[in-house]
């Protein structure tokens, strides 16, 4: 019935997963593609900005209404508040309303593609097709437009994870991590060889919240993952406790995501035990937990929780053991989807025998949403749905990003330009050896550590006021999270604003 | 600090909440608003359409994808397979690929405001301001552009509830409850005399998802009650159970909400105890539940649930016996806000002393969201956040259908429609007293029942092969949830098209 292989044979749409995105173009770079021409060449700060700037007086009147303080908060201090002008930003550059144009490694946590006014998407965002759709908005699942099928294949049905042939749109990343541990749970009978009916006393028991129509089943996540802030997503969410204290949670369990040390070369043993260390608590937590465990939400690199990284023989292994356990294994690639590690999805990067059960995504697709497989698709239908059931202006996005990916070989222009930073960031390791550690990275989705969070964010705050936004992860961890537009002539903006950091760094903290 | 009072007086932006909202002007008829005048004159069903229509071979192909039976399901039955053409949908009237033009009374599950293709939203969605914010979605919360704050004046702030001075923009109404419950748990300790501080041990808890970092606490709800479908929301909603069985939940109470009789004149007594008896087991359930009850949500009309209603009286009383248990009340107006039923906000009939603590929005907002008061504002910043922090597009549309209600004074409108429309329904529901029982509703939105759930279906469904569009509700039940532009033009184009089907079910069930 949902003849997926076919489909994609004869679809119109190139596929781009690791399977088909050959080098098709020589990448662009910032000095033959007309867009990155119109960007400024390196950061700009405006030397007139005072205290009393325009950013501050705006965000007085903002904070009539909606909490300003995280505007205040990048990098824990209370000394960096700006308001932007989305209309003067452009490419990797963003501008503020103080006349400061940063080099924006940051990228709005990790969700723009295409850097800021991008003429593939500023041309989607005039269509008439997507002024209908923002004009009319309809129920996606109930009283779909008669193009809706064809969006589907030119936005996410192309990129689809092989072996997950079914879709379900959502707004954004928790929304599409809620959806899936429920398509898990719907899914927990099938998966045991349970008759998959729904028992009188399930539809009775339920509506009192009581087993067993409200079965207990548990979703087993890694220390420091991050799936979200709704709350079963903040229940599979162990970054930083602030985000979790007060709030009722699912008694779900959590175990250690391996620590790799660095360089791996030469802690290979160390790290192979520790990774195996980290599989016994999986399968242990699988064998023994309390509540049976329906479903493992795991992201390919923990990125909230400061850029973790395993092995690809880790990830093989969790595809084993919860296959062998009929666990669900959902991979959370709202951080890592659409290119950021050098392929499509970073999960390619693995090689699995048999694909995940579900894939979520959000962040730089700009529409949201799972791909799940046949075997998850619920028998009776209305288990999952709602209102909307997803957004069509942002799947017409999705798809100008998509084409741009393709006809431009974004992927390609990451691994260059990922391997490039590295190239750079690892002898920069080796002389700042004290503040620069364990580099580390995938295309151009790249961390370091500090050696503490007070260097970390002393660092974060000193490379804005140099013109570099950059994001702080974890409790000690720098990432970059560039578009995918970044170009080695933005790495050659950033190299000499870091160095310049890092020796003030020095000459604070280590005067000698 | 947060002087939205003063901000009110100030602002450029009329307030049209009950207070202001004067009839300011005539309303629109269909024979005096130019874009009503281009709307077909009624209902057509296209003669040529079979089985092997255009729809149907869409939704097979959308089916390889997305779960596609919903389409098929409007009424519990197989027969009803239409895929729609939103750009030949104007007003009140949605066209499909089959040629036919529906009298649409449904509105995407009473999700559209003005019609399709209003030129107010087009022109709204073609602007550049539009382009930009779509083009360069941007964290809200962290980095939001310059013209924030306006966008917030003259879209949500414009409307704000009185008491309620604060925001949370989201994308869907089920993430606004999500938040508004993750709100009211941060509140707990400062709406119990307990200091609003967080221990090291409850940082430490939360992480395990167990006690006192991740407390017990629980939301009081109401049966037949809907507030959504995420994993918090859902245990809180207790309409259909195939919602909710196999999902587990949090562990909940639930109490019953008045079954009022009607006529309500004829049934004063009765339906006064059966709101005490009501409100009884509501102060047993925060009195008594054996988690403490930190929040009751309530729908002003229980609409997913059957429409049902309850007096202004029951509301007054919810709100004096939360505000004496320090429970916060949530009143969630995602399908009654916004003009429906006659007022902006459904929850201003009740007239309260004290406003509701939080008031939640979606669907004819397009945009969605919570209000909440300065006692809720979380003492430490980042509590609640994501990143989005809303949707800029969105938010736009919302300024946009704000301006055209109060330009055309849509509210009034709705006020006039809705009694035209009330005072044809109760004769109907005498000549036609088998099918057409307990006729009630404010504004535009009203309801109906049916005799049983069999009949509510065929009648859905007649009504269809009729061209209008209409929503079931609850087990029994009819709602009209039209868009805000409906006027006498449209009722009398539904009227003859009701009675019809009503005759041909007097003859299939009392054939005598």
């Amino acid at each position: 019935m949902f003849a997926t292989t076919r489909f994609l044979r004869s679809s119109k749409y190139r596929l781009f997963s690791s399977l088909s995105l050959k080098a098709v173009a020589k990448p662009k770079t910032a000095l033959t593609d007309p867009f990155l021409l119109t960007e400024p060449t390196e950061p700009f700060m405006n030397p007139l900005e005072t205290s009393t700037s325009v950013s501050a007086s705006i965000k007085d009147h903002i904070s009539k209404y909606q909490d300003a303080r995280p505007f205040m908060l990048i990098a824990g201090k209370s000394l960096i508040i700006n308001l932007f002008c989305y209309p003067q930003s452009k490419g990797c550059y963003l501008a503020d309303a103080d006349g400061n144009k940063y080099l924006d490694l940051h990228a709005q946590i990790s969700s723009v593609a295409l850097g800021y006014n991008h003429p593939a998407i500023l041309n989607a965002c005039k269509s008439d097709e997507m002024v209908i759709a923002l004009a009319n908005r309809p129920c996606l699942g109930l009283l779909p437009p008669t193009n809706w099928p064809e969006i589907l294949e030119a936005s996410h049905m192309r990129v689809a994870p092989k072996g997950l042939t079914n879709i379900f749109n959502t707004t954004c990343g928790s929304s599409a991590n809620e959806i899936a541990f429920k398509t898990a749970f719907i899914g927990y009978k099938k998966f045991h060889g349970i008759p998959d009916t729904i028992s009188e006393e399930e539809l009775a028991t339920c509506q009192d919240n009581i087993a067993p129509g409200s079965p207990e089943l548990a979703v087993l996540s890694f220390r420091n993952g991050f799936h979200g802030r709704t709350m079963s997503t903040l229940s599979a969410t162990r970054t930083k406790p602030i985000y979790k204290a007060g709030i009722p949670a699912f008694p779900w369990p959590a175990v250690d995501f391996p620590k790799l040390r660095y360089p791996l070369d030469r802690f290979e043993q160390e790290n192979y035990d520790e990774e195996n260390r980290c599989l016994d608590l999986v399968k242990a937590a699988i064998e023994t937990n309390p509540i049976p465990i329906a479903a493992m939400i795991v992201e390919p690199i923990l990125s909230e929780g400061g850029d973790l990284h395993a092995s690809d023989r880790f990830f093989q292994e969790l595809r084993r053991i919860t296959k062998e356990h009929n666990v669900v294994m959902i991979v959370d690639e709202v951080q890592t989807g659409v290119g950021a590690t050098g392929k499509f999805w970073a999960h390619e990067h693995w090689n699995l025998d048999s694909p995940p059960d579900i894939v979520t995504f959000s962040k730089k697709m700009q529409a949201a949403g799972l791909f799940y497989s046949d075997e998850l698709r619920p028998l009776v239908p209305m288990r999952n749905f709602n209102t909307w059931m997803g957004d069509q202006p942002r799947s017409l996005i999705a798809k100008a990003i998509l084409d741009e990916i393709e006809e431009s070989n974004l992927i390609a222009l990451v691994n260059s330009t990922g391997k490039y930073l590295i190239s750079h960031l690892k002898p920069i390791s080796i002389r700042y050896g004290r503040v620069v550690k364990n580099v580390r990275g995938k295309g151009t989705f790249i961390a370091f550590d500090c050696p503490n969070q007070e260097i970390r964010d002393l660092m974060v705050m000193l490379l804005k006021a140099e013109g570099v936004l950059i994001n702080a992860s974890g409790s000690n961890s720098v990432r970059f999270r560039p578009p995918l537009i970044l170009t080695k002539t933005h790495i050659n903006a950033f190299l000499p604003r870091f160095e310049s950091i890092l020796n003030k760094i020095y000459k604070q903290f280590w005067p000698q």
